[in-house]
This record gives structure tokens, C-alpha cells and sequence, in this order.
């Protein structure tokens, strides 16, 4: 029997706590031994929880309670929770952790620490929720050099945008209905500007490429911007508008990460993701192109993928995951600016003119123009048309 | 540095001979140590083959050798490639195969073996190909009560269905056309009458649910019976008729495992997988649904999946994966005449007729009527209908 803890009683943390009850004999049969609950850390009282006899206020109890191998962080943040994971491996206990900002921002320095302790680090539910995709990412598809990593890493936007499509809604209002669900909370900021799939982006673009990308690194822009007119544009070309998350090998072999709303055509898998579903497409030299799809959200999803990697923590109590990166290296980065892809712009402009600053174009709906070929978005910028929308196409 | 050899250099042991030496660094750095490839057991010549002088026509060149480890088994079939995997685990060596006719036939009994001699015997490339999905529905759902698995498992079948429908083609056309593409073989029985899925099947059963299954234990029925006007059906209710293999708990706790031609309706993910890509769904009681979506076959994607596990038997030379399942339980199976799904016919009766002897139905195009309440392919069958087709709805 191992002995397991949980910081922070929130949505995952007691989504952890259900699973592990629920789903006791599963696990103890898939990990080899008998996973149980000893401390619940929250600072709140939980009066009348069948949880609550688990519950502490005291992180020391956790810390220093020699049975206490493995510890699930469920707080969020990348302070206190940074200082308790910090502390935590240095005890040499293993951690799973949901926690995307703490990753992206100290993901290098918290392996490094657990590499030093002969511990695992795992983060599965950092990224895409309960979607099975770091794991696959480092471990199943490690024979490939990796291309290109693209996501709908953000449940939130996806549905804003699907419901902007399917209900011929403007943004204000597809946010309000997101808020009205439960899908977006009051203050939205963190995912309709990007910054939620920027984090994810950072995690991974480390684990594709070795290397280890901090969010001011990552080029992003959020959804704000987005208008009817920018669905109607895509719809007239078979394409849909998503926010995607994506991290790719340059041809000059830089790494370049961006945020970006993209037209994506119908050809694409991710075209078909929609409301609050997230999809991963992984491009490798082996594999070709792999999608992951699923929930990348939610109380019990998120859980499954924190006691997956709890699991995997019992059964490498001893002999680590080989899972690392390298320390951010700036030099290895291409800016966004300057990476041509194709692109739909839409302007004011005519199809001539567009095509006297642009090259070859196909008029779409709404003013938009899909460009035949590739051009960077600094070169867009400075073509002197007057543009009202400049989204890169995934392809 | 860790030796390594590979059985048999048709299309998927070259791929792995081909990804091993390309991606050599990369390998290196994720499996902790340079991975060199010293045998290539094959029974034909090479000449001036680059990786001729790896070549062997004598297993016990490899058996024998103490310095290889790790053994990639791409022979295929189940006489000689068992007998050489056997005796590979049996001298302590890991195996990695995309061999599925091994595995659905005598998976319980290597993994014993393995067990037995604490090795690894690794099979992600049996199903999905490059696909990770044995790995993330073993490990990363682990803490899932899993209730079904269904999957678009082979490219082929799912190659002449997507003609069929976009090209308004017959299924011998199709075929044709799919043997000139050199998607199907000359002998195309396997994939058109549903083994190559029902050997997916039961590997996807013994790992979603604990116990081997095996093929005489799967009900399956292929798609040379599907007419243009179950396409036809299908589409007029916002559906493609797609192959899948399913496994899943029955509500009477039994395990249901089957392979038939489905209408899968626009709103399910499998219904967006087309030509020879395969799609697998996994539902779990904590993830709800997730999909793993990828190339099914072929030589570099089925490499991938090989080096994959190869990769891991380095990183778990002397601490084994945790991957095994209990000998079948004819007792615990339920049969697929008796589970109630819901269902498609197509009959030359009319709806009253067909309400009468079903229940509530929706008429389709070209005679076929989706009932609304699920009913069991036993009670259709008696009905007395004269029936031209029985498609479950996959939902």
C-alpha cells in the first residue's frame, strides 16, 4: 500500500479525491499496490464532506510524513503551490500536478529539482485536461523527430467560437453564453486573450523540442478581436475560425511558438473540434500526423489525467520517468513576425490590390483574401493595405 | 549504448531499421542511451542494401548474443515469428512487435512469459499503427473505469467505404480501386470481412478490460455485404457507414466484443475519420470520451510506434511496464445478438409494418428505418421483416 496526498480541495482536487475512492480496485490493480488517501490540504473547512476526516490545514503534515509518497497539487498558481511542490520534491516525494502557469513558468527548474531527488515531476493534466498527450507526446511517439505540435488548447474560447458559427452570434454575446454555462468565469481574461493556451503552448513545445519556452517567448493573441465577419470569411472557404496553440520547427531549425486565431479548412481534424473540446495534432517524421482529442476540462477528466500520472508515480516509486528539457534558450527562437505561412487577410482593399502587395489571392466573403502563398505577417503589416483581420490558415 | 535487433526487413522492419539509424540522436537522448542496431534476421538477400551488413539468416546469432537486449519482431503471423518471441523472452530479452495476429492469438501467454523472465513484451504498433493508443488506454486512463472502446481499425475497409460514399461508387469498384492504389492486398479477405479489426479488438479487450479475448470470441461481420443504398441510408440521416470494432461493458457487467459495419452519426468524431486513417474512441468513467485519431498502417508510422516501444524497453531494461491481463473468461462475454444498441434496418416493409414488429421509427432514403429504442440483433432477426440490412448506430 502506498500512501497519497492532495493539495487543495477545489474542482480537481476533490475530483482526485472521487476517483481514487470510486475507482480504488482499478487502481490498486494497475499501480501493484493499493493507493490510499491519507491528507487532503486545503485552508477551508469542508463540514459534512465524506472527505473531511482526510482534511488538513498544516502542509508540514504532508511534508513530513515519511509514508506520504506521492502528492497530488491541485491549488493552482505558481506561488504557494510552486513553494510546496519545490519542497515536496526536495523530500523526495513524487507530485502530479494539473497546473499549467507552474509548468510554463518553472517547468525546467521543477525537473531539474526532481531529477536531483530521484522523483517524478508529471504534469499530464497540464495540458488538454483528461486528454491522454504529453504521455503520448515524450514516451509513445520519442522515435520521431517532432515538426510541429498544433492545438485547440482553450475549452473556453472553442466554445465562444462555435457558438459565434452555429448561432450567427457576435462575440459579446457567445462570451455572455459562455458565462451563463459555466464555461467562461466572470473575469474571462485569461482565456479569451490567449493566455491560458500561450502556458499550454510553453509545456508543449518543451516536450517536442528539448527546450524549454517561457509564456513572453510565446507570440500570442487572443479572440477579442474576432468578427462575424471573420466566420463568415472562413465559411465561404470551408474553413472554420480557431484558436490554436502552436509550436513548430522552422526551416532555418528555430523553434517558433504562437497564440493566433487561425482559419482552419475543413481537411484539417481540428476543423472538427468543436464547443468545449480540445484536439492536439502531433506532425513527427515517423508518424506523419497524430490527433488527440477529448474533454480539456472539467473536474473528472482533469482528475483522471492527475491519477494516471499518480499511478505512473507508484509504479516508478524508484526508477525515474525520463522525462526533461533544456533550459529556455532565446537564440533558438524565430520570431512569429517572421514566419511565412499562408495566411486570409481581410481589408478594404480590392482583389487587384491586394494581389499587387500580396501576390496571387482568392477573394473570399466579408472582404477576406486567401493568399496563394506563404508571407510573413510582418510582411502583411507593411503592405500598406488597410487591413481589418490578418489570420494565418493551418495547413 | 544498448544493442538492439530486428525479425524480418519487409515494409515494417525496414521502417524500424530506417528510423533507428535517422533519428539516432534523438533516440539517444530519450532513451538515455545510444540505441545501435547489430542484427536484421531475414531469410532473403539485400545486396547493396545500406543495411546489408546487419543482415543475418541465423536466429541464433541473435538468441545467443548477451550484448542485444531489445528485439523488434516484424516477421508477422504466428508460427514462426511465436516461436522466436518465445524463445526471446525465455532467454530475457524484450520484445516490441506490431505482429496483432500474435498478440490477439497468444497475448496472455507472452505477457506470462515476459513476466516470467522480467522483461518487457511491448505491442503498441499491433493496433492504430503509429496510433498511440495501448499505451495512453493502459497507462495514462488507468484510473479509469473503462466502458468502451470502438475504433475505426483498419484503413483499408474505412478506404472503400469513403469511396463508396464520396465517389457514388459499388464496394467491388471501390475495392478495385483500392487494391490500385495499394491499400488492399490482392487477397483482400482479411480487411473486407473484418479479422484484421477483430484481431484489434481483442488486444483493445484484454487491455481496456483485464482479460484476454480471442478472435473466435468476437463477433464479425465485414463490409462486403454494404450496398450503395445502405451509403444512401445513411446519409439521409446525417450519417456514414463506417467498420467498427467494439468492446465494451454490458449493463449486466458482461463484456461485449464485436466487429460490424456501423451508421455513425455526424455528431460522433469517428464519423470525420476517412480514407485509410483509423480513429479510435475510449470511454471512461472519470474521461469521459476521448479520440485517438492517426495513420492505421504503414512502414514509418508502424515504425514509430515499434521504436516507441523499443525506446521504452531501454528506458525499463530491469524495472518492467505494468502490462498484463488475465487468460479469457468464456463466461464473463456476453453475446452481440443479444446487446441491445440502437439500430438501423432496411426492409421492403413499410413503416407501419416495421413499427409494429420494433417499435417507433424514423423512415431513412433507400428503405431504411432507424427504430428509436435500442433493440437486440436477435429480436430484429425474428421479427419476421424481410430484412436487407442490419447496421447497428453507433452512439
Amino acid at each position: 500500500m502506498v500512501q497519497v496526498a492532495i493539495l487543495g480541495f477545489g474542482t480537481v482536487g476533490s475530483g482526485v479525491a472521487e476517483v481514487l475512492t470510486k475507482n480504488r480496485e482499478i487502481l490498486a490493480r494497475k499501480a501493484g499496490q493499493e493507493i490510499s488517501l491519507k491528507y487532503i490540504l486545503d485552508t477551508r473547512e469542508f463540514p459534512g464532506n465524506p472527505f473531511e476526516e482526510k482534511l488538513t490545514h498544516n502542509f508540514e503534515d504532508i511534508l513530513h510524513d515519511p509514508e506520504v509518497k506521492v502528492v497530488a497539487e491541485c491549488i493552482g498558481g505558481a506561488t504557494i503551490a510552486l513553494e510546496f511542490v519545490k519542497k515536496l520534491l526536495a523530500a523526495g516525494k513524487h507530485v502530479a500536478t494539473s497546473n499549467k502557469e507552474m509548468v510554463a513558468t518553472h517547468g525546467h527548474e521543477l525537473l531539474e529539482l526532481a531529477k536531483a531527488h530521484n522523483v517524478n515531476f508529471l504534469f499530464e493534466a497540464s495540458v488538454g485536461g483528461g486528454i491522454p498527450v504529453l504521455r503520448p507526446l515524450a514516451f509513445d511517439l520519442a522515435g520521431n523527430e517532432i515538426t510541429e505540435v498544433a492545438g485547440i488548447l482553450n475549452g473556453t474560447t472553442n466554445y465562444i467560437l462555435t457558438e459565434m458559427l452555429e448561432k450567427d452570434a457576435a462575440f459579446d454575446a457567445a462570451l455572455k453564453e459562455a458565462q451563463a454555462m459555466g464555461y467562461a468565469e466572470r473575469n474571462p481574461a485569461a482565456d479569451v486573450e490567449g493566455l491560458d493556451a500561450c502556458r499550454k503552448v510553453c509545456i508543449l513545445s518543451a516536450l517536442a523540442f528539448g527546450t524549454h519556452v517561457y509564456p513572453d517567448q510565446v507570440s500570442t493573441e487572443g479572440i477579442t478581436s474576432i468578427s462575424a465577419e471573420d466566420v463568415e470569411a472562413a465559411a465561404s472557404a470551408h474553413m472554420k475560425v480557431k484558436l490554436l496553440g502552436r509550436t513548430l520547427r522552422t526551416p532555418a531549425g528555430k523553434v517558433c511558438s504562437f497564440v493566433a486565431p487561425h482559419f482552419v479548412p475543413v481537411t484539417s481534424q481540428l476543423y472538427h473540434v468543436d464547443s468545449v473540446f480540445n484536439g492536439i495534432v502531433v506532425r513527427g517524421n515517423a508518424i506523419g500526423e497524430a490527433m488527440f482529442y477529448g474533454p480539456g476540462a472539467g473536474k473528472l477528466p482533469t482528475a483522471s489525467a492527475v491519477v494516471g500520472d499518480m499511478i505512473d508515480a507508484v509504479w516508478h516509486l524508484k526508477e525515474r520517468r525520463n522525462l526533461d528539457w533544456q533550459e529556455a534558450d532565446p537564440t533558438a527562437m524565430a520570431d512569429f513576425a517572421d514566419l511565412a505561412l499562408p495566411y486570409v487577410v481581410r481589408t478594404t482593399a480590392s482583389l487587384a490590390e491586394v494581389e499587387a502587395a500580396l501576390g496571387e489571392a482568392t477573394a473570399l466573403a466579408a472582404g477576406g483574401y486567401l493568399l496563394k502563398n506563404p508571407v510573413s505577417r510582418r510582411a502583411i503589416e507593411e503592405s500598406g493595405l488597410t487591413l481589418l483581420a490578418v489570420r494565418p490558415v493551418f495547413q
